[in-house]
């Protein structure tokens, strides 16, 4: 195997696609650090496991000794929906882009080498553009390429309105792809159309063209949809330990290797050989589970309070104790997530009025947690119920 | 009849279209001078009298005392078409709009009154907007509603390529008529959309909406055409005295009327007048189109000049004798619109041979003016043509 074979394997894990893996072949045969462009979004700095996945993959560019730039999309987030139709974009001041910034710093360096990490904002460059500049830069892209992306190409025919300006960002983002000189941009799958309008872009500006590289969406913890707040289903990495411990203990043995492969720092190599002992017996599923939440914890706190947090969880389910088969239970969130209505209809209670009771005697817990909100209904994702010291559910709420 | 009434009348003297009256009327009972904007390309400044049509409505709101701002759309005359797919627009200097602009005030102040005219270039406005301005004027409108301009939607369904620009350029100029606070925009009846833009950004931008009036395209001298120079049948305002004379005696007389309403400065009651004392005899259409032919010369050179011309032209035709019945001829431009061939043609030579005999000995005339080149076609247009004393053609060439 050559170098550009070990770094191709490396760089491809996870990937949901990659165009052009030829080109990319020929970048990095030229023995040159490439340099590779990730956009954030300056409005939400809360980030969940979800976003993670792509940090991860600039951490694998920067350990094959690549150059990585972390865009901060703060030009669009400071003009907000200037259509007026989006209450939730009103403009960002630039005090609350910087603040965001830093928030994102503090989250991202748990994963990225600052030393290796290139923080820009693309106000630097479009924030200085004339009227001249942006209609030489509209008349780059035809409206009939524009209207491929999906969802402009949905509400075109269902005569739901676009904003002009609105085709006017993906040729903002792919021009940050010029003004960075890129050789790879990546983004979650659902950034393929912005992802090749910044390719595109370069060619009309005379240069090499980028590879795009899309990374999946991650499911959530109830292993469907994709992991987003408003879902429920997210862990977040400003979590308690016991809360991250938790969580990920919950999630299903398939979705396990699937976190294992977007999210551990362990090579491909090692997580092969640990499913590989799983399917033998040779070790436990729920000890490769909980090195994984280890891991997660330790990642965005610390060794010790992973530690803290596996002894935390066994304490509650009797030294490990979270027998290999539960039952399983799903349920709509909301009434029905509500802990009485989901114990009696699962049948560990015969009536809401002991399941009521039992959680004021401090009989329940979730995820290794106690529970005592009788009126609380649980969010979306999965769930490991402990009732007393025998009765045990995993719950799905969607 | 009320002055609203009066300066109605006048307004809506050969307009296609007024969106919408009784705007205008609301807008005219406030007593104050409206702002009247026109829009000229910078690119072209050799006018003929289809481009003066819109001067002779500008002249109208400057005599009912309003202001009129002669806009010089240098802006996009200066990026040209950025997409390059026109080879058509390469990108003006400021040098060049400076001397088309010259240019078009020295034709322009033939008909408009200078005191009372503002000449303005948009780049003073729109070269000033940064990207962020751009995006919010983008935001005004949506690709459905660019979409319904004929063109484009043309150029969708047939999937020939729009480029986005292409889309900002009818917002800019619309943005002229916010920068401008215009009450009234006028254009060709081509530019309606446009016109409108204009309209619907002002309500974006909080203000009230602007009037749009719409004048026709000038048929050419072939009175089936539009007036233009790549079609030949048009009247140059810087052509010679005698040219202009000839080709305004060689239109039909119904294309006449039309004339009179749409570039005399006579009032419409004369041209009712003169129209009734045709009809009955009293008045020879050649006197009345000879009447227009003066007129026309001396606006765009002198009244001396345009007596000389008409005497040149009786001269020619024998003391006035174009006869009233002229057989007609009509024939494409090319290799049958040369003399020899026509002539031929209709009957006027027995052979090419002898008309080319008469030329030598300069028989041939077309509009009062001698013509022995035998080779060259004539344009498209309508000509009278006199070979010898007697024989005579009214020709039209498509």
């Amino acid at each position: 195997m050559t170098d550009i074979d070990r770094q191709m394997a490396t760089i491809k894990r996870g990937v949901a696609e990659l165009i052009d893996e030829g080109e990319l072949r020929r970048k990095l045969n030229r023995g040159v650090p490439l340099r590779i462009k990730v956009g954030f979004d300056p409005t939400a700095p809360d980030l969940h496991l979800g976003h993670t996945v792509i940090m991860h993959k600039m951490r694998h560019f920067q350990e094959l000794g690549h150059h990585v730039i972390f865009l901060i999309g703060d030009f669009t987030g400071r003009i907000g929906d200037p259509s007026g139709r989006s209450e939730t974009r009103p403009p960002l001041t630039a005090e609350q882009v910087q603040a965001n910034a830093e928030t994102y710093k503090k989250q991202v360096f748990k994963i990225l080498d600052p030393q290796k990490t290139e923080v820009v904002f693309n106000s630097a460059w479009l924030g200085k553009m004339n009227a001249a500049d942006f209609i030489r830069l509209a008349s780059s892209y035809t409206v009939a390429r524009m209207m491929e992306r999906d969802d402009f190409e949905k509400r075109f025919r269902e005569q739901r309105p676009i904003s002009i300006h609105e085709f006017l960002y993906p040729l903002c983002q792919g021009y940050d792809s010029v003004a960075l000189k890129c050789d790879v941009e990546m983004g979650g799958n659902d950034q393929k159309f912005n992802l090749l309008v910044g390719r595109n872009l370069q060619v009309h500006y005379g240069m090499e063209s980028q590879c795009i590289l899309t990374m999946p969406l991650l499911e959530g913890t109830d292993g469907v949809r994709k992991m987003s707040k408003s879902y429920g289903n997210y862990i977040g990495i400003d979590e308690p330990p016991a809360q991250i411990f938790g969580k990920v203990m919950a999630i299903s043995d398939e979705l396990m290797w699937r976190y294992y492969e977007l999210l551990s720092a362990k090579s491909l190599e090692d997580i092969a050989t640990l499913k590989a002992d799983v399917a033998c017996n040779k070790v436990h599923p729920k000890a490769a589970k909980e090195a994984l939440a280890h891991e997660m914890v330790t990642r965005y706190h610390s060794e010790k309070a992973a530690n803290e947090a596996r002894q935390g969880f066994n304490a509650v389910f009797a030294n490990g104790g979270v027998p290999d088969d539960m039952p399983e239970y799903s349920c709509n969130a909301g009434e029905d997530s509500t802990p009485p209505v989901f114990l009696e209809a699962a049948g560990l209670v015969k009536s809401r009025g002991e399941a009521k009771r039992l959680m004021k005697e401090g009989a329940l817990s979730i995820n290794g947690e106690r529970c005592d909100d009788v009126a609380a209904p649980l969010a979306s994702g999965t769930y490991i119920v402990k009732l007393g010291k025998k009765r045990f559910l995993r719950l799905t709420v969607r």
